[in-house]
């Protein structure tokens, strides 16, 4: 049994840099027919210079052409209507964190000052620039999503022209947001369609599925599952892959993120079979985003067959996802 | 300043075996003056002989001779009234674990089939032999320790004689269980009293703060603070300090537990001195243990003072509680 992707997109991926990008970038460039790149490098992604440059890196670092890097840059308080202008033509979103809330994102956005960049989000509605949004606030780990609903919704109503893409939804709450605004769109991860908070700490701590946001409550998980398996069109496949070193991962303190890309694919076709949703992955890993953010990707076919495959234990220090189990499709 | 404790007691103790054993037995046996030894060794304590023999080792792995070891053995489904009196002046109390829950208690009970134990709560009851339990369902993490207040519930009903202890309780539910049987009696931890899940799992992943039953929400923490601050009656210290060596808790799957007996007198300290409350804390790490479980430790007199403990990053081959985070309390 075979089934054929056509142009399957990764809306949210992380690649790092230098050795980093040359390890992981050639799983999403083979498999997937773009990625929406994040900006959160060790100096983040600003400028439209910046922006070149590592667009080029990523190019260099894959043999495969079929695969196009569409960029963002990070938000900060300095952008406006003129630097947006410029920018873009070369990114297709920009991408926004709070201070605290991921790899490299530390030095950004210090409190929810809104005030101060109202004219920014203005120039994003006029320029028809979307804005992705990572943002956490800093209650319990478990709520912490949720709490930021007041937030997505006052922007929401405020910039109804304003495309907002909650990144890498967890939580029912937000999932139930999607249908009250007409500009509110999400992407969902492999891993949050797979695993709650027991996968992570139960008999054991699993390290390797310790993610941000963290993984939730199985009705979470239901909700989440609920979206993507209906493809609902205002949701996207966003794998939120991000490679640490083994070393950051088994520690005293352990980094977050889980390294999906070599078989993101493998375990959505999987996901879907099970379910006897497979008429509507199509939707869920291309259509669905190409209509969101009005973007013809390469065309390119994937195809899968119903074969075992066994995920490799690691790769160089990279321990991805479903390490050492079997996925019953393989890419052919 | 200085500050007096009369006869510290650990009701909830784990000091395994051999070479663990002589590393970290003399923690407590110079702080406490007893300790409740739970019997989950890799051969866990089961008969007369074993309970006589674990507590020779524990005795001679310390110099110091005023600490007793009161002993538990496991609960399991062989036990009668016949073997319960020939086990009742070896021991103070039987633990009971289901088959999942716990370092080396896989092998146990199988399953919550009480019918068939139903005659040991009853020769336990009329023996007078308290039962310590540790169990959680497995259901989501969150809710495995009060979705068991259902049993709590039924055993305290059905034997208003039998003293039954929830161990290291974590929730607002258990804790708001105590008050409305009066067989049911509680420990509590260091650790449960600082830290949530947030500790565990927010910037970084802690393994060496990943514990049974996991550190929970932070009105589950108030509700915690507010038995043992209060010094609820029906609620005594039990560190439930259990090693793991440092290359267990780094890895890709972590164990679970957490080492404090070296600091935990001096937390406590700071605890009860920060909320004004260290009137309160000679009942909570002994008063209130002596009069549930009807016995008189050793006089020993353990005197801290108020400057600061820097707290080791590790002991031998196992990280405590607070590694090389500073105490503002030192026993002298």
């Amino acid at each position: 049994m075979k089934i054929t992707i056509n142009s399957p997109l990764d809306m949210h991926l992380h690649l790092r840099d230098e050795d980093m990008l040359n390890l992981v970038a050639p799983f999403s460039t083979k498999y997937f027919s773009w990625g929406l790149i994040m900006p959160n490098l060790v100096t983040p992604i600003k400028t439209k210079q910046d922006v070149i440059s590592y667009k080029k890196r990523i190019l260099d670092s894959t043999k495969w052409e079929d695969f196009t890097p569409y960029m963002t840059v990070f938000f900060y308080e300095g952008l406006n209507y003129e630097i947006l202008k410029e920018l873009k033509n070369e990114i297709l979103a920009i991408k926004m964190y709070p201070d605290w809330v991921t790899t490299n994102s530390n030095w950004w956005i210090k409190s929810i000052d809104l005030e101060k960049i109202w004219h920014i989000f203005e120039a994003m509605e006029k320029l028809e620039i979307p804005l992705c949004i990572h943002w956490e606030t800093n209650d319990f780990v478990m709520d912490r999503e949720k709490n930021f609903i007041a937030i997505y919704e006052m922007l929401a109503k405020t910039y109804p022209k304003l495309k907002i893409i909650m990144e890498h939804i967890t939580s029912k709450d937000l999932a139930n947001l999607l249908d009250q605004y007409e500009n509110l769109y999400a992407t969902i991860t492999l891993h949050h369609l797979l695993i709650t908070l027991d996968d992570v700490a139960w008999w054991l701590l699993q390290p390797h599925l310790f993610c941000k946001p963290i993984a939730k409550r199985p009705e979470d998980r239901e909700a989440l599952l609920n979206l993507a398996l209906n493809a609902h069109k205002k949701v996207m496949f966003g794998s939120d892959s991000a490679p640490h070193p083994k070393e950051k991962k088994e520690a005293e303190f352990c980094s977050a993120w889980i390294f999906t890309s070599p078989i993101a694919l493998q375990c959505l076709v999987e996901l879907f079979e099970k379910h006897n949703k497979l008429g509507n992955l199509q939707a869920f890993v291309s259509d669905n985003a190409q209509k969101i953010y009005w973007i013809k990707p390469i065309e390119k076919i994937v195809t899968l067959e119903k074969k075992d495959y066994i995920v490799p234990k690691n790769y160089g220090e990279v321990v991805p996802f479903m390490a050492w189990k079997t996925v019953s499709w393989s890419v052919i």
